[in-house]
């Protein structure tokens, strides 16, 4: 059995954070509360999500595992209104999630979750180097890259951490120094990645006043925060680009 | 002659409540104030629209019918600011309308009133049930609804209201219970409707506090409310679809 | 050299101004502040643009002239958050522009001036009428105008400014008369101009309390403002249509 009840801008967030990088995902829950581990069609990024019972307004669960189409409960959330509550209970005879919201009850099927690609292994990294900024200071400077180029070099230089971004002539480069930092702890790290999964997985680290990000030379990039409002938390692992100059 | 001075947003209202159903109106015009009867290419809905002169703040008139492109006006109100007020005046010769508005003089020509399809019979029904309701609760329903299908069901069930959607794999309900609604006369009503329609009446009648939906068994449902902030009203009368299981 | 820290809204009224009629733009820069002189493609208007050393916050520069593709600086500036200060600094040699703009530092490569349409001498035009009126009723008339016709008639009938558009059936004036502008000096005056370009002027225009145009019978328009919250100024001048009948 599941039944839960949950702040409807913190479940928006929730599957947001899954959404950017796949369509369908397997929701291991257990009376701890809901995880969910996912790499994007590409193989270049992982996703692992963790909302434990406590960031719910009411949390009962067995252990199960079912299967979402997050763009469908993606459109659901979009008609209702802040600050709403979501009733989440699962049927499953018939497996089905019912959702109600505002006076709104919704039914929807769920998929075989033997259908969905199976979770992967998040390898453990040992990443040189630490840096935790602002999520908006982090969007920003993908955003300004985006107008240049197509891929984003993150790395640390001495006390600094940069963001450069190169298109066939023109350049942008953010250097934020220690003091505009939340934390930094110094390494060796310079790595390339591809803006196109930086600008969605900015999206939802966006609204994070503290996001970590582990960096090592050519090596993957580590990004975590925690869901806004909640005691859960989300970490990407995103594949380096090889540089090739 | 015709000479007319009304808020513009109320005039937008007016042309709203018309445009969801059809491009062109005839409208009739007496001392009485003006009154339309149309109904859609697809002979699904119609709509009848009433506007005395009293919702007016100067009105004279003698009887006369002008045939009236809806869109033309709707763009010449999207430009005007809120809040002013919109002089209109027939030239009867030129059969031409002149829109005057903070300092804009418009002048549109007319459509000969006959080559617009004729003003249709409003049939009257006997409905057993009627509901009344907010219209921002019907609207809410039916944008849910339009996530999942492209029809809907609407009924009463004892001393409740329902609107329920039903997907290939998905269903949405809303329940509203007599103590939810402004008022209920229960009756034995469930009929099913175009989603499309109901969408485009939903938009006007979003507008008013209160929405009489009066409503049989596989029969044609009458959306009434009054036009905010005035004396006038309108109301829909939308065909049923069958239910096919 | 080359170096200036500017307001980043004022550059972006200014990049606005120019990129209305052109893509790309030779400046001028000397040691009193920056000149644009272009000409649209189709050789219907030219814009006159001055921002003096006094708009900035620092100047300093010796003579030069630098090809800057408007688009470019257009997509930076979009970024960014209002209120910021915008350093900018020329690299002679790479013939590269640096902005610095709150911790991001753009390195944008500089076209060839001589690869962009020369300089367009000015016509000086001795035009009989005078108007002096408020930016956003010129824009209003404008987009009134839009709705019905591409084309627009300017004119002064003794004491009254009008904006008038004919379209194959409908029609828009707007009469100013003196009281409702700023400034008149009456003239023999009256022109027609393609909407297109009067749409393009009109949006920068907008933002400024006092446009004055200057008319004749037949003849260009002249268009000139002051850039807001600045010394400097932009001048059009749109060649006018034939009327047909």
């Amino acid at each position: 059995m599941f039944k839960a009840t949950i702040d409807a801008n913190l479940l928006k967030d929730s599957i947001e954070s899954l959404s950017v990088l796949v369509d369908e995902a397997r929701f291991r829950i257990s009376p701890e509360g809901i995880a969910v581990r996912a790499v994007d069609p590409a193989n270049v990024a992982m996703v692992s999500f963790d909302l434990p019972a406590s960031a719910f307004d009411g949390f009962e669960a067995d252990d199960s595992e079912i299967g979402v189409d997050l763009n469908k409960v993606t459109d659901i959330l979009g008609v209702i209104d802040k600050n709403e509550k979501v009733l989440m209970e699962l049927d499953e005879m018939s497996q089905k999630l019912l959702l109600q919201i505002g006076g709104l009850s919704y039914t929807i099927s769920l998929l075989d979750p033997s259908t969905i690609r199976a979770e992967p292994k998040i390898p453990q990294l040992e990443l040189p180097a630490e840096v935790v900024l602002n999520g908006t200071d982090l969007r920003k400077a993908i955003k300004a890259a985006e107008k240049i180029s197509d891929h984003m070099l993150l790395g640390v230089e001495g006390d600094v951490f940069f963001m450069e971004a190169e298109g066939d002539t023109d350049r942008v480069r953010l250097d934020m120094p220690r003091d505009q930092l939340i934390d930094l702890k110094p390494g060796d790290a310079r790595s390339l990645f591809s803006l196109d999964y930086l600008t969605d997985i900015a999206k939802p680290a966006s609204k994070s006043n503290e996001v970590t990000l582990s960096l090592g030379l050519d090596f993957p990039i580590k990004i975590n925060f925690a869901i806004p409002n909640s005691d859960g938390k989300v970490g990407y692992l995103l594949a380096p680009r090889i540089e090739s100059d």
